[in-house]
């Protein structure tokens, strides 16, 4: 079916003249997960990752995924004749030199692509002759037969009681920021800055619960907001005051940013996509390339986000907790594997109050599929799961006061031995961050090897970061702080949310991974100083500890946690679950 | 008298229709370090400080210090009419837009800057309408009367036994890399540079052993090299051999390249002046702008250089035990300072096979002087020194065979209480650091918080790095690679040395500071990790040590440590010595 389509769209490029084309994964918001009506990738190639690229000349397929989906795009791929290659400028620069020639035109959805993305492979491009082509319209849309519709569900305020902050604040708080640059406006590049910015949520996205949504805000705290108009209703109006113009149409924006005599836009060059950037340069508009502020302010909590991150936590960890305790029995019986294990998980969730949606697709991988790190569990290859070996379950909950994201890996009964060794190390190296006291201006580069150090020791480590921010009912990946190798140069900063997940992956074996979500706050004893502070509850499981190789500062964080997780969840769990409670945080002596 | 300079100077910058002129520390070489001719700054303003910049307006002048240098530069200028300000481009920015007006012009010795490090001020000029001026003389050296002459002491060949690869090959290694970049020659900037690739060394430099030099590496391994006339000699035209062309005036460099064809040079952009790009562009030669390949090749010892290291440290540490071992009994005599401790050192390290220099100028700070970070004493500053309180000791050799630095701190009888309690701290972090296991690819900004954490957890901190690269018989700064807290992006890889300096400084009371120095070898236990081997060996001051504060690793590290100073330098020191290292080497046991 997917060769049709891919010679459906060499077709279509023929008539345009264009000799190649660029099929990103993201969307003209660039969001990380996608409207069902912006799957193109996976409409034309088969593969479902969360990032990759398709490259399509007139007689040759390329397909550019980075290591973590290397095997499962081979798998969804099948028998297509489509090469594969690593997400790379250099290695898309080098298939495209090859697929192309000298003269030839390759297209692109100026809406689809940022130009800092395009930047390296522009240069590539030009030096083999090869012209980059904005198209007017995607070649794609016009073959896609029976398209999901583009969707446009309600947008809703979200209460000041969740959000801590009114609208109007918060555009003020921002418009300080242009008028400090010199700038006449700010480019609302997607809608998670959006339902920030004027305290709306919605549920147009997987997971990410917003509105489809873009605008301006200017230098005087008034702004145009884009919504579908279906999206709107009087409430909304109502919510968003006398101070947001609604437009139905992306054109009109740049109409009431000319009406409002805009002349100098900050848009943020990691977000805004090329053709944003055309509308403004047609209209002579100067353009200040900068990360966008509200990057900065929606990553620090105030005091009634993170008073709601804590209580979606306990709700979210009362049913993790149910989950947990009912898997030894569920394994026992017929026909449970990775995916009823997942269904579960997810029935217990939505038991909590205001569950709204997964944070993200669940990880579910029990003994192998455990050490694939972005596993996703699908009918095909969801394992049967029996009492013993180990499992790995990485999920989360959308609250109205709070995002969650956990992972806890547990032993279902007997399990290969250098197990106990690994995950105790990752444990080590989960404590060592979560107990860490820091000195403001401290980036998470800068402590990032903390949770890697017992790996280290015995010559491991895991290939993947440490920790990553995460959103106040919004995105479970969030910017722009993060620990990990990679530069980041942001500093933590008090009301951060960050995860904490070290984990350490044998290959056909297992998977391990312990991951809690914190804060940042400041130390109540040394000032200038700053400490993390728990956000989840779940018990870590005892059966996988080796305390000989704990010190006694790690017992006893390790102690403190459970028992601070048992006092808060103990009232909130069904009996068989206060049991398993009990049992999973008595506290762990040194031998 | 420096008024009378000042003035001189804005008389002369006068008769040149200028309004304003810039004196950086630095020489045309951008060294640390610089012969006394290039000492202009510290002529026209009496500042020493090993980095600065003056700024002169017909009727100001402004001084520009980093922190280090506040209180000294303070003192230093005196009562003169200067207005000290911080060395940022923000600071001079500000003061050059106030003192000049629009329509002036800023006068600069092209020779003395770096294009890189003009930007940022030339951008903030031109808003002003200030037009920055590069002038063919340096008025400075038209009205400095009894200037030093420019030193020219002969270069010498270095020979293979402590290089380990001869001067050919070097030069054909990097030509190599000159090929793959597609580069006719490579801009040799400064006598570091050149001291490296044609194996030579001198004494043009204060702790630098270098003879000034630049050149042209080309494609194909030939080479022309500048050297003052009275510099070379029959023997180094030898070495040096027939494919190096030596030049006795740095115009005749660039007419070499001509003759050559060259029509890409790779310039290091941190290290080549304005003059030198004038030079190129003027004969409309293309320059890459890249970092230096020798920097990168110099960094990573080879096996001969390693085992010279190994040496010239063993000799290096015995004479440092000597001074250590006397140093009771001199204080307790009569006028003995911090500046009689530095002699006393220096002729320790004189009685030792190859010496040649201190590696730069010893820090040596008693009480509250040691807690000065960058203090260097003066008969003026210098401390009377008696059998109590807390010394820091920072100094270095220089050996044919390696470049020594080391600190250690020592109690002189009894000391401030809170002063164990630091020192361990400090330790602690030292041994971290020494003791750790990494995988390849780790840059040093990913390990420095390693040493600070256990300050960290007592809400405590440095404000310098952690470790500095060191070169092999040449400066004992040298890049790429460091440990501290900013971006390296330069990953430790096995052959390199860097020092491990960890401290805390308590104002006014005293200075700790542990410092070794190491090199990264490859684990012989875990493929793909690394892992540090001492080079320093000097015993840590156990009386200054608290036993309870180190865990067993901690204790053990300390007590092998302590062991192998014993055995590798009891044999090479007196008597006495020998007795005050039996004692000072015990085994710590935990109490």
């Amino acid at each position: 079916m997917s060769q049709e389509r891919l010679e459906a769209l060499q077709r279509a490029l023929a008539q345009q003249q264009i000799q190649g084309f660029l099929v990103p994964r993201c969307d003209e918001y660039q969001n990380e997960y996608v409207p069902a009506a912006d799957e193109r990738l996976a409409w034309l190639t088969g593969f479902t990752g969360s990032a990759g690229l398709a490259a399509i000349a007139h007689d040759r397929t390329g397909l550019f995924v980075d290591g973590r989906y290397t095997i499962q795009a081979e798998q969804e791929i099948g028998s297509q004749p489509i090469e594969q290659r690593t997400l790379t400028p250099v290695d898309i620069g080098n298939w495209l030199s090859e697929a192309l020639k000298e003269g030839d035109a390759l297209g692109y959805d100026p809406r689809l692509h940022t130009e800092l993305g395009l930047a390296p492979l522009k240069k590539r491009l030009q030096e083999c002759g090869i012209q980059l082509r904005a198209l007017e319209t995607n070649p794609i849309d016009g073959i896609w037969e029976n398209r999901p519709a583009t969707p446009c569900g309600s947008a809703r305020p979200h209460p000041q009681t969740f959000t801590g902050e009114d609208a109007a604040s918060k555009r003020q708080r921002i418009a300080e920021q242009l008028r400090a640059k010199k700038q006449d406006a700010l480019w609302l590049a997607n809608p998670e800055v959006c339902a920030w910015l004027f305290n709306i949520r919605g549920s147009d996205i997987p997971h990410l619960p917003v509105a489809l949504s873009m605008g301006f805000l200017y230098r005087d705290g008034t702004a145009t907001l884009y919504l579908a108009e279906q999206a709107t209703s009087d409430a909304l109006r109502q919510h968003l005051g006398h101070d947001v113009e609604i437009v139905s149409d992306k054109s009109a924006l740049f109409a009431a940013a000319e009406r409002q005599h805009v002349q100098q836009v900050w848009a943020d060059p990691l977000l805004t996509n090329c053709w944003t950037l055309y509308q403004l340069s047609n209209r002579e508009i100067q353009i200040l390339q900068e990360r966008d502020p509200i990057t900065g302010a929606k990553a620090v909590k105030n005091s009634v986000e993170l008073e709601g991150s804590r209580a979606a936590h306990i709700r979210d960890g009362a049913a993790l907790c149910e989950f947990l305790a009912e898997l030894p029995g569920a394994v026992v019986g017929d026909n449970f594997g990775e995916l009823e294990a997942v269904k579960l998980l997810r029935e217990k969730r939505e038991q909590r109050e205001g569950f709204t949606d997964d944070s993200f697709d669940s990880i579910s991988g029990y003994r192998g599929n455990g050490a694939i790190v972005h596993y996703r569990v699908t009918p095909e290859s969801s394992l049967p799961m029996t009492a013993e070996g180990i499992y790995l379950i990485d999920s989360g909950g959308q609250y109205p006061d709070g995002t969650t994201d956990v992972t806890r890996t547990v032993a279902l009964g007997d399990f290969p031995a250098p197990a106990k060794d690994h995950f105790t190390r990752v444990l080590k190296g989960h404590i060592a961050i979560a107990s860490l006291r820091f000195p403001s201006g401290t980036c998470g580069e800068q402590i990032d090897a903390f949770a890697r150090k017992p790996l280290w020791d015995a010559g491991l480590d895991y290939a993947h970061g440490t920790g990553h921010g995460v959103g106040s009912f919004l995105s479970v990946h969030e910017g722009p702080q993060r620990i990990g190798k990679a530069n980041s140069n942001v500093a933590l900063e008090a009301g951060m949310i960050v995860s904490n997940e070290p984990g350490f992956y044998l290959t056909g074996e297992y998977g391990i991974r312990i991951e809690n979500l914190i804060f940042v706050k400041e130390s109540a004893k040394y000032t200038g100083f700053l400490e993390f502070e728990e956000l989840t509850l779940a018990p870590i499981d005892r059966q996988l500890i080796e305390p000989a190789l704990l010190d006694d500062a790690e017992l006893d964080w390790l102690n403190r946690y459970h028992q601070k997780v048992r006092d808060t969840l103990m009232p909130l769990v069904n009996e068989k679950t206060q049991a398993w409670l009990t049992a999973a945080t008595q506290p762990i002596q040194r031998r």
